[in-house]
Parts: C-alpha cells; structure tokens; sequence
C-alpha cells in the first residue's frame, strides 16, 4: 500500500491529470494498493482567493474555508473520472467524507485523528481511492483547510493512519542540497534524515512543509520526494541517515522572505526590552534570530528577524510601545537567510571557523549569525547572498 | 421567515453578488429571516463538464456530482463571505452539511427529506443562512446533484420544510403569457395556479422546472418569480386561481426541443407496435405525442413526437428493432410544438374549435393535435409555428 501525492502544478490540466491515470493504471495492474491525495489544479487556489478579495480584503475565514476546498474538490472528481475511464475503478473522498477531524483556526486547522473505515472498504474492494489534499472537517461539521502544504500534511497523516510510505510528487526531481538555481553544481540528496529535513524546512528551503515532515516523523512513516511521471531517482527522507553520506552539511538554504529590525540607542535592560517583545507576541510576529551585544548599557542596541511578510505587524508593533525620543528603529528589507544545515555538525565543530574563513577570504561581511543545534544561520545583505550560499557550498562540497 | 433563490447569472460576477448581499441587508435590517439558494456562477456548471469530457465523453456520474458540486459550493462562500463584509452575520452550508437526502441515479436525484435543525438554529442566532442548490446526500454519504432546474427544487423544498414562501429571482421580470420574443404584446402573468403552471413548464415554457413547482403545490407553498433586484411585480404561484383573470387560455408554450417520428407503412396492430414502444422504453425515450388512424390496416401509420436531445437514441431504437422492408421510418427534426394551457378550457368547449379556425382562415396545416384537462398541444412545421403561437395569443388574448 502506498500514498501519492500530486501538488498543484502536477494537475493543472486535464491532460495531466489524465496522464496521471495512466501512469497509476500501471501500478494498480501490478496490484498495489494506491491512495492519492491531490492539491487543487495549477493556480486554481489563488483564483479563489481572488474573487474573495473583489468582494472584501478581510473575508470570512470559514467561508474562505469553504471556498478554498472546492478546488481539491475538483481535482479528485477528474482524477476519479480520468482513472474510471480507463477501467481502474476509483473513488473519490473529501476530507468531510473521510472524517478527517481538524482543530483550530480556520485556514490554519491541523488534522486530529482520520477515520480509515471508508478507505480500507473501498482498497479491499479493489478501488484506487482517491482523497481531497489541505482540508478536514472541524467538531461542529464546518469544512476546514490546514493552511499552506496542507496537501503534504494530508498525504503523510494518512501513511501514519494506513502505516505505509508517502510518496510525494511535485515539479521537481527532488530535494537538492541547495537550491540549483544559486549553486548549478548543487547535489540532489538521496536520503536525508527528517531532522535535517525539517531544519531545512523550517529555514527555508521550499519543496515540503516543515510540518508534514515532522508528522512523518512522528509515526516513521518512509517519505519520498520526486518529480511527477518522472525517474524514481528522487529524495528519501527517513530516519536512519545514509552514513555513506559522511557529510558535515547535508544543505544550505536560502530565505530571502527575511527582514531585520535593529532598534539603536535603547538602554538593554530587559524591562525596557520586554514590552516590545510581549506586543510583538500579542501581534503574532514571527520573531526569528535575535542579536544584541552583551554589554548592558545606556546606549545599547538590539536586533531581530521577521519574515518580510510580517513588515506590517512590525509597523504596528512600533507605533503602539512607547520608545524614547533618543532610540532609533532600523527597518532593513534588503537582508537574506543562509542557513547550513547537517547532523554532522554536531560532531564537527569546524563548521564556524570554516564559514568565518569563507566569509574573510573573500570579504564579505555578515549582520548576524544564530545557532541550533543541527544548524547555522547567517544573515547577510541581499546583494551578496547568493555569492555567500554558493562559496559555502563549494566550501562544504554540497 | 422567506427562501430566497438566484440562479447561475443572477451571480455571476462577484459584483453582481456583491449586489445582492447589498439588497438581503435591507430585508435583514427589517428584521426578516432568510435562506438563500444560490446556483454555480454563471457558465460555471458548464465549464465544469467541459473539463470532465476533456477527460473522457462518458464520465463517472458519482464523480461528476461531486464535481458539478463545487460550482454551488463556491457560490455560497462568495455569498456569505459578502454579507459578513457588510456586517449582516451568515453562515453558508452545503446539501450534505444540511442533511439534504437524496435518492435516485446520480446527476437525476430527488430529494426525500431535509433536516432543518441548522438552518432554524443559525436563523435564531439571527444569521442568514446560504444554501447551495442543486445537491443533496444519498444513504451511503455520497454527494449527488438534482438535474435540471435542481436549485429551484432546492429553494422550493427547503420553503416545505419550514413552511414559509419561496420567492425564485431570475433574469426575467415574471412569468409571461406567452414568450415576448415570440409575440411583443405577450401580457405578464400576475397570479397563476400550480397546475397551469406545472403544464406550462412541462410544455417547455422555460422559466421554472416543473417539479420544483409540483413539489411547492404538494405542499401548499406559495412561490414568486421575478426579476433579481427588480421591482416587486413578478408572478405568484399559488393554490388559488385570481377569478378576475377569467381567460380560457392562460399561457402558450413554444417547445423547439420537438421531433417527430412518423413509422409508414407498417400493420398497425398491436403485437406490431408493442416492441418498438417497449424498446423505446428500454432506451429511455421520452415519448410525447402519439397518434395514429384509427382503422386497423395492413399498411397503416403511426408517429409520435419526442425531444431532439432524444435523436440519437431514435436512432439506436430502430438499429435495434426488426421493421419490415414495406416500412419506412420518416424523422422530422423541423417540427414544433404550440401548447395552450388553462384551468379554463376545462368548462369551455370552444377552445378546440377556435384552433382550427385560426389556422384554416390562414391556411396553416398541423401535423398533430393532442388534448389533456388543460392544455391542447399542437405539433406544427418549424417554419410557421412562430405564427401560429402569435395568432393564437391574439384570438385568446393572451
């Protein structure tokens, strides 16, 4: 038994879709069981929100859900359609049908529990069962969605709930130590393990939603990732890393959806800074890597990165504390995330004298620099970016 | 309490509902309760099977009810979504949320019952509540679609369950006498009964379904159709007859959707006809008009009327059945089918001989005549009924 899932750009045809059905047609003749989760067709999603946005620029969020929903609802009635059409029976479920229970805020839910009766009928009556991904439905009966790569975290919560691998397909032939359109030597990773997936992830890299990765993980469950119709020569993502990989960094991800706020001429005592940070929590800003020197001074200075995306709430957030006359806020949109991400890091502690040897050599100089404990993180002025990620790819032979 | 219903081009646009959501406001103001019914945008249905015919000419009917469905399911979010912009509260909901138990083959359902709970519940809450038309939930929890004219059928059985008028918005002002394209003078009916209604509908006058009206008559519900966001002079259906319009005939249908099929030559004997019909029913066609000379021959003659749609299926029904060389098969797609219709022509036996003198003192000739309680129908050359349908509504005063 097995779990596909097809993203948006995979389906955004008819034609696709129905090379699909093909291609699924040869698995189930070599009688696997198959279940298919799939995103709504192309840029069907963000047409919707689209024709929301004439009418109002703050919808209704339940009925943005229920709006959004019908384009997975689509695509697994052609998909259904396509697969009947060449004689493999198949059925079609929402996530209302399936019961996959949600909790939260809408557009934001995440997947509670998923009852499988209806898809282990429909296997053991020889069906390819075909579910609609980035949606459930919420204790009092209302359609929800689960937000961005929902359809991932729909086809790896039903692995979990079936106990079989998820293979995920998509536009591209895998997950590559970064991306190749920074670094055209960049290496397409094999095996990865989830921790280092997530961190990447987590800090950027695009191909899958960190939480779909950690739910995986969560329950095992065997992830692959490779291009649609294409050569299985894609990424596995597991839990026992390769060790033929004996490499101190698995990737390097490049997040230009950052934004760093220095606040200058601030006495750094933490009653001064905790208003800030307590309306920054009430407002939802995503605060991410915090710098400050560690002098407490008059005179001091402290900064922090958000996703560009938050610029507004950031605005908000200092045109509601109070700051002093003396104290000056930096807003810097031309700022990028490269972060270095490996298991092997842990046991190599070279890996900062190298990106600090990297960085002199050729005389570039960052704003910050963060650690975790699988990753490292600097933010470096946009201009140069993508000439930090790939000297740093080269210096790591990713 | 009211259910309001607008079909596919009363929504077309997110301004046009937009515009609506801006008229529900002031009923809502006047402290009113309503459900609205609301179709698939515009040509929404129609791209929707475009896309599954793309795939295959005959698509899973499961898989194109839930489809079709997404086309009202975005209709009601859009809806919604518009009235909470304008501060008006209201909630959407979708046939299968509403408990709206169908049965039947899918994309032909009938609807068995409604369960009002949420919709009494969310209109206590002083919501407006917004209900996609046109589908229900079969017994084993599948979504299915109600045919044509189904969100009529919808509006009018969800005014049965909570007893309480339903008023159908539509791009026309009312029902008319008689097409106004046909003949300019056609007077707008202000009050009809549920029958004549119902004749007028099943004899192809296009406004409503017939069995969205059947349905409101077995209940008693009071029904208006008139213009969307138009002024309040459109036409009632009700129980009662308005004894000031005593007029003989009451309405003329036009049915261009018409083909006759004469069978010449053949033993009009019953074990002769018997397989064609029972073949015919077999098929599924829809048999109309039959007549035929009464005197028993050996080389009679016999045609009945059925819609084009049906053609091919004529077709097929004489590939299939064994006719003898002697007997030939004449289709005539050029016909056309004139109906008059009223409670009148019941106490009134002039009707009948006032037909024949229209048509005699114009020298136009009928290729059939057919009576029922309160409508004769005539079948016609397509080239004059037009003319027909006028001189009639002059003599009747239509």
């Amino acid at each position: 038994m097995v779990v596909h899932k097809y993203g948006g750009s995979s389906v955004a045809t008819t034609e696709k879709i129905l090379d699909i059905a093909k291609s699924l047609k040869e698995i189930y003749d070599k009688k696997e069981q198959i279940v298919v989760v799939v995103s709504a067709m192309g840029k069907t999603t963000n047409k919707l929100i689209s024709l929301a946005h004439e009418i109002t620029s703050n919808p209704d969020k339940r009925e943005m859900d229920r709006l959004m929903s019908t384009g997975e609802n689509q695509t697994i009635a052609l998909l259904s359609i396509a697969l009947n059409s060449l004689g493999v029976p198949s059925v079609s479920y929402t996530g209302e049908q399936l019961e996959i229970k949600t909790k939260g805020v809408h557009m934001k839910n995440t997947i509670e529990s998923i009852n499988k009766d209806k898809i282990l009928k429909a296997l053991d009556e020889n069906k390819v069962v075909i579910v609609a991904g980035f949606q459930g439905v919420n204790a009092i009966g209302d359609v929800t969605t689960l937000g961005r790569g929902g359809s991932d975290t729909t086809a790896v919560a039903l692995s979990c709930v079936l106990k079989c691998k998820c293979e995920i397909y998509t536009d591209v032939d895998g997950i590559y130590r970064i991306d190749p359109r920074i670094y055209s030597d960049a290496k397409k990773i094999q095996n990865i393990s989830y921790e280092e997936m997530m961190e990447l992830a987590y800090l950027g890299a695009g191909v899958m939603e960190p939480r779909a990765i950690e739910l995986g993980y969560k329950y095992g469950v065997p992830i692959y990732v490779g291009k649609t119709l294409g050569l299985k020569n894609g990424t596995n993502i597991t839990k026992e890393r390769n060790n033929m990989e004996d490499q101190e960094i698995t990737g390097i991800s490049v997040n230009s959806n950052t934004l760093m706020v220095t606040i200058d001429g601030i006495p750094t005592y933490a009653h001064n800074l905790e208003p800030i940070f307590q309306k920054a929590s009430e407002l939802g800003i995503n605060i991410d890597i915090i710098s400050h020197n560690d002098v407490i001074s008059e005179n001091g200075s402290i900064a922090f990165t958000t996703p560009r995306t938050d610029e507004n709430l950031i605005k908000e957030l200092f045109d509601s504390v109070k700051i002093s006359a003396d104290t000056k806020i930096l807003i810097n949109k031309n700022v990028v995330k490269v972060s270095l991400v490996g298991i092997g890091m842990m046991t190599h502690g070279s890996v900062v004298a190298k990106i600090f040897n990297v960085l002199s050599e050729n005389n570039l100089s960052f704003h910050q620099i963060s650690t975790s404990e699988i990753s490292i993180s600097l933010i470096v002025d946009e201009s140069i970016s993508n000439q930090v990620a790939s000297l740093l790819a080269k210096k790591f032979n990713i």
